[in-house]
């Protein structure tokens, strides 16, 4: 462990604070219009472009190099002193769900962008080379995966798949992708080498109420949930709604109906205490008041820290909805649409993380994530960390009410700098190459 | 009762097949692009007013006057010999629901345009004036409310309740009207006056499977349901569905899908035997795989050929609605959209179907219409009447499965060109005035 020197009073001032809110706000008026309240900046849309662009100018004008890669994240670079080393990142990403808060991903590239301007200002350079990421198409709400900039960088998708996954509209990832001018066909040549990383600090809001209820200003995480997305289809007969006795239904709607209720009843088991299962999505056709739903189909997210626990509910559940559809005469298929295991992050960056919040004064919890994160992903190319500043108003995200406090934000900015800085210093806790 | 002439056998010939054929067919032609499988002609749509266009067009080539009223509703009369006497009519309507059949109301306008062309074919003109009618927007799919049109008419909705009810986009009715040239605030002006009716007979596909099971060529209807229509507006909270644990989560979804459960109990509880309830809409925000359900919107029908117990179950759902709300900590706002009694058919008109069909040998089943029809409208103007012809397929409807033969629609044909010179014959049984 090393002593490092705290960062003079001023950068917890209220300029950083002004700073955070302004970027903050900027960032929130990109939404798309007639979307309804909060913020709607799909994956690998216009607007998602819209926004790293602004990251790429902010990253430029502090002196940057900044480029773009193949798989549409935005990569702002300083250059270290010791240029054998391998670099340091920090990042997070800018999309955002249909109607989603301010904060979730925006906060930590606010916080990239704050710790670059803090870096730049320093006389010292640091020894790393230091990345700042923006990744792209984080949330799976658009094409139900999550994190598809960070896994093409993991090498952990490819073009094929690209070409697979699908949004409502039909339209799959790889034509969105040509839709805005990156080409999906090169998504290879985005991929980073180990050899190339020492490591990688997300800052994210809790997206829970963990911090707040505890009363702690910043969190430092463990684990970060797996999670598994499945879409079932439920075929029965659509009828006329008067003319068809209750005894000779096929309603895909009831059929539907019982999954969700199934779902929620084995999330609440105790045999799967701390499962969480979500029916986020149920669309029912033809959706008219005087005729029986004839076809359904629900999306699915089952999300653990237990990698077993995670995949029997979802076995169970998949199980329970055959019963069902069996019992109900209606026909049923079910499709696996991803799968993301839970993630146990490394000591070593998170021992970088506590003993720079030690240092600082800073009060702490160590907690598992219930979200994914691209730090999920960059953990299968070098050691991954994350910093969770609290997130207000009972922990609501995805949604327009999500909060966080802006004085909150900097104090969270101060430790992803402080641990950077102690990831920098020469240590015999961490391996460079 | 009186003997009547039976029909030429060429009446009941391939040609006659054949015509209804081609008309049914030209009809399912007009529908919505990209609206997938099945007729979608809303109510009051310009693709409506094509079918209506198709209508006048075929009755005026044939001799008789054509004139679209204050509602919509197109109306082409053949003059009787006594002009002193009120008239009598038949029809049915050419609106659908989304993704519908070919045969709902277009076989009982087919009927219409098939019976005027073999009136207007004979020598001997009917006593009676007899007005061939296109009714308007007789769907509820599009706003809520049906038999629009017929229901102006019976001087059952005014102006004011036309700028209220609205569809999906928020269209009024009122607006519709406007779009396609019909003038909402005159609508009273279609009222028709006691009078001027002496009788109608609406024929129109049973859409159930009674007729087909029993082996029965034609039913006459003696009872229609009623239906409540309500809406029910469930609100808990969007959240992350990886940040939020289950126990403190308000989902709107999971509270949906036990009001779906419940109304299916409630239905199929036997102190409801007979009721049929649906949810046949069920709208999820913001629909997102990984967000918790904000907003539910359900909407509901109710339908029972008993008045008293039509009303008990919708108060039962909503209760049962509320409990459920309390219970999970979401709000809930229930709106009822339409009411309808259900209606019993005089026995005037169905002795003159009765001894019709018992005259060309035809086998009947005296039944009630589980779904609502223009003439429930119509019977608060003159005693109204129904004769059904058979549905195959198991009886879907409002469906593009929904499926009737050829054959069977002109043998339903031939019986109402015989009920309306049954009716149109001097007789004890019914008043002219």
């Amino acid at each position: 462990m090393h002593l490092i020197t705290a960062e003079p009073t001023d950068t917890l001032s209220d300029r950083r604070i002004d700073r955070v809110r302004t970027l903050i706000e900027r960032f929130a008026d990109l939404t798309g219009p007639g979307t309804g309240a909060g913020v709607t900046r799909l994956a690998y849309s216009a607007l998602e472009r819209r926004a790293h662009a602004e990251f790429a100018t902010y990253m430029a004008d502090l002196g940057l190099r900044v480029r773009t890669d193949a798989a549409g994240n935005t990569i702002a670079e300083l250059p270290g002193s010791d240029p054998g080393l391998p670099a340091l990142g920090t990042g997070s990403h800018l999309d955002s769900v249909p109607n989603g808060g301010a904060f979730d991903g925006v906060a930590g590239v606010v916080a990239a962008m704050e710790a670059a301007r803090s870096l730049v200002a320093k006389a010292t350079p640091m020894r790393h080379t230091i990345r700042f990421v923006a990744f792209a198409a984080e949330e799976g709400a658009r094409f139900g995966q999550a994190c598809t900039g960070s896994r093409i960088v993991a090498g952990l998708t490819e073009f094929k798949s690209l070409q697979e996954l699908q949004d409502k509209d039909g339209i799959s990832v790889a034509d969105a992708m040509a839709t805005i001018n990156i080409d999906p066909e090169h998504v290879s040549d985005a991929i980073w080498s180990p050899n190339d990383w020492a490591g990688f600090i997300e800052l994210h809001i809790e997206q829970g109420s963990i911090l707040t209820d505890a009363a702690m200003p910043v969190g430092v995480v463990d684990l970060i949930s797996g999670s598994t997305r499945i879409k079932i289809d439920i075929s029965g007969r659509a009828s006329h709604t008067g003319g068809t006795p209750m005894h000779l239904r096929a309603d895909a709607l009831a059929a539907s109906a019982q999954i969700v209720l199934a779902a929620e009843d084995l999330a609440k088991d105790s045999r799967h205490h701390g499962t969480r299962i979500t029916v986020g999505k149920l669309d029912v056709h033809p959706g008219s008041i005087t005729t029986i739903p004839g076809h359904c189909q629900l999306h699915i997210d089952v999300r653990d820290i237990d990698n077993d626990r995670q995949r029997f509910s979802t076995t169970e559940l998949i199980a329970a909805a055959h019963e069902i559809a069996a019992m109900r005469g209606v026909k049923i298929s079910v499709e696996v649409l991803a799968d993301a295991s839970p993630v146990v992050l490394p000591v070593t960056i998170r021992n970088a993380i506590t003993s720079s919040a030690a240092h600082l004064g800073l009060e702490y919890r160590v907690m598992p994530s219930g979200a994914s994160h691209d730090t999920q992903m960059i953990n299968h190319v070098c050691p991954g960390g994350m910093i969770f500043v609290p997130s207000r108003n009972h922990g609501i995200s995805h949604s327009p009410d999500e909060l966080s406090d802006f004085d909150d934000l900097a104090v969270g900015i101060e430790l992803l700098i402080a641990s950077l800085r102690e990831l920098d210093t020469p240590s015999p806790n961490i391996s460079d190459n």
